[in-house]
């Protein structure tokens, strides 16, 4: 018996008719090997368009009937591309979120996948039909339709991969893979044929913006394959392995920068066990996703802390941060929404020391200024002024030679 | 405890963020003396922009993707007007058929309504939270999407409102309510106060376009007072009243005309038991509603069989009929679309004879040509040629005095 693969196709990919259709058209040729299930995003635009029309009744819409409302873009696309197989005598049929119990927990906008009936999926493969199922969305256990947060489909794609046990997920999107670097920014950035799990999770989270790190790291946790290809273009795509081998010998896999983001500094908090916690847990209940967290050396007993989110959460943190007064003393509150992030990524780093201080020096020869370092095993996390985010980003890729 | 009121606001009553602002004002109102349950159609022109969409892979797409896409119009409206009503402070929350299962047959596209979860929009009304729901959308026993037809929104809120036990379903559409004739073709047609429930039966069956047939329909079998009105002007609307009595003394009240019908004519069929059923069960069996329905007397054992059906249900019907040709015989088969039809309707028609000869006189007089009579009790229907409806229909609203 053939395997199971499981394909997504982002919202470029499905964006207008003739795309739906191309779409149909690889679908067709990889069902010839494979079983195949599809996962879909909203044809491109049409998010967009829900939200402006949500905006015209409020800045702030109430998240269930925003969740609602926006969630109808992939219902819509899921039901095309289903017509569009038909139209090549393949036998398929669109599934929302709820018809295949797509259960998430109930923070909309943001909710986070708990279940999903594979049983049903794997029932309608049998019929040798292929389940075009919606991206993005999900159901709560009373029945509220909820959405993953943008980019939610790939989390879909893999989170399915997982439950049916795909031999590989496909995420089709408009890039040919997963480049050393963004090539809007330095154009002889190269495609990577193969990247590590764990580098990709660390590439992802710093804004790669080629598949969305929740995504990545359902694949890691469940060992999902993960290819990333392009939709618009023939070629392999960037597989991403589950086997670090591949990449034995790269220092440097690729450098990922982000914009968009704040930079919160509570100066002068006090240096006792539990403080971390009293900040970030009121945030994470806020449903934010804090980023980079950094905390200085204490001088007499006070530290600094600081940590970055996107700029979304601004508000939200701000808010956050005023109701936590009372419980976390602190001198100031610094904010900052002038600045980037650049990361350098690479499995190589683990055993090869230098890398951050040969990144440092140039950095500090073009001028350059980092504001907060941070560093884990296989990444080195730079905050510097958004204003010098793409020069920065120019410097490094040529300092480690990823255009060879 | 104040009563249950069901509010239904068609398509170009939310045809715009203006439209939906208004009608927001008007559930507002509503809503300080009665609980208010809301059935909303998809915004003007959405749902046939979603028809386009799918036409683009298929004049003929596969039915229940077909569903699910065009469904999706109605969940849009639905949020929308969910926000807009917490615009001004109102707590409200939308449901789609799927939450508060709508269960329908599995025919889609002309899916008929099985049953709808009461308790659950009770629940909902007990939290002081306005429920607004889906029209035109239902949901099969295996959780398939389904839509009612064209219309199919009047049908829920009827629905609804039986099960829910309301007081009253007002259905709020783009006219001031039910008028002795359209007002295109007589300009002093007059808005009617109140109408039997027979008597509407009649007329929307034969086109008044108000209020669907079927809504009526449930109307009458539970027992629901109708009102429809105006979402653009103030206004009382027409009651659609379970009481004869309203009435009791109009002999006519009101004409209906309907273009866009086709009439087959089957020429020497047998008369014989069970020739009428062999064509008109495949017929409905293809989920083709016939009207008129006329059987000659018989000459030599052969009779001649004619009924109508809608325009774009011609195709189906000939081609059930090809299907059929060995079960009935019959020596020719006349097929004519330059026809329509007319029809006078009134409860008073039940215990005054005379109507039908003075309405017969009346055409000749003025040159129309009578194909057809088809009569009941309280509504007598001629088919005639299409280019003289408009005529015709000024003929008999004066012939009637129903501008007096």
């Amino acid at each position: 018996m053939s395997e199971i693969i499981v394909q997504k196709f982002g919202g470029t990919s499905v964006g207008s008719v003739e795309r739906i259709d191309a779409v149909a058209d690889i679908i067709k040729n990889a069902s010839q090997s494979n079983k195949i299930v599809v996962v879909v995003s909203a044809m491109a635009g049409e998010t967009n368009k829900l939200v402006n029309l949500a905006k015209n009744f409020s800045e702030n819409p109430n998240k269930r009937e925003f969740d609602a409302l926006v969630a109808t873009g992939e219902t819509i696309s899921s039901a095309l591309l289903a017509m569009a197989l038909h139209s090549k005598g393949l036998k398929a049929k669109s599934y929302s979120a709820s018809q295949i119990s797509m259960r998430t927990t109930d923070s909309f906008s943001k909710a986070r996948i708990l279940d999903v009936d594979a049983k049903k999926i794997l029932e309608v493969l049998e019929e040798d039909t292929i389940p075009i199922i919606t991206g993005f969305q999900g159901i709560t256990e009373t029945g509220d339709v909820t959405t993953l947060g943008r980019g939610g489909s790939d989390t879909t794609a893999v989170a399915i991969a997982a439950q049916v046990k795909a031999k590989r997920c496909d995420i089709y999107t408009d890039v040919d893979g997963i480049f050393t670097t963004d090539p809007k920014i330095v154009p002889n950035a190269k495609k990577l044929d193969s990247i590590t799990m764990e580098e990709m999770l660390e590439l992802a989270g710093q804004g790669a913006k080629v598949i969305q790190t929740r995504a990545v790291e359902f694949a890691n946790k469940y060992n999902v394959p993960v290819r990333v290809l392009s939709s618009f273009n023939n070629g392999n795509g960037t597989l991403i392995s589950l086997k670090e081998d591949t990449m034995e010998n790269a220092l440097v896999s690729g450098i990922a920068s982000q914009k968009n983001q704040v930079k919160f500094t509570l100066h002068g908090v006090g240096d006792i066990p539990g403080t971390a916690f009293k900040i970030l847990g009121p945030i994470s209940d806020a449903d934010v996703e804090v980023d980079v967290i950094v905390q200085n050396v204490s001088v007499d007993g006070k530290t600094d802390f600081t940590f970055t989110v996107s700029s979304e959460d601004q508000e939200t943190v701000n808010s956050v941060i005023e109701d936590i007064k009372e419980d976390v003393e602190y001198r100031d509150l610094i904010v900052n929404s002038d600045i980037a992030k650049v990361s350098l990524v690479g499995v190589g780093m683990r055993s090869q020391a230098g890398v951050a201080s040969r990144a440092f020096k140039a950095l500090s020869e073009k001028d350059v200024n980092i504001q907060i370092i941070c560093t884990s095993e296989i990444k080195i996390t730079m905050v510097i002024d958004e204003s010098l985010v793409d020069k920065a980003v120019q410097v490094l890729h040529e300092e480690f030679e990823l255009d060879k």
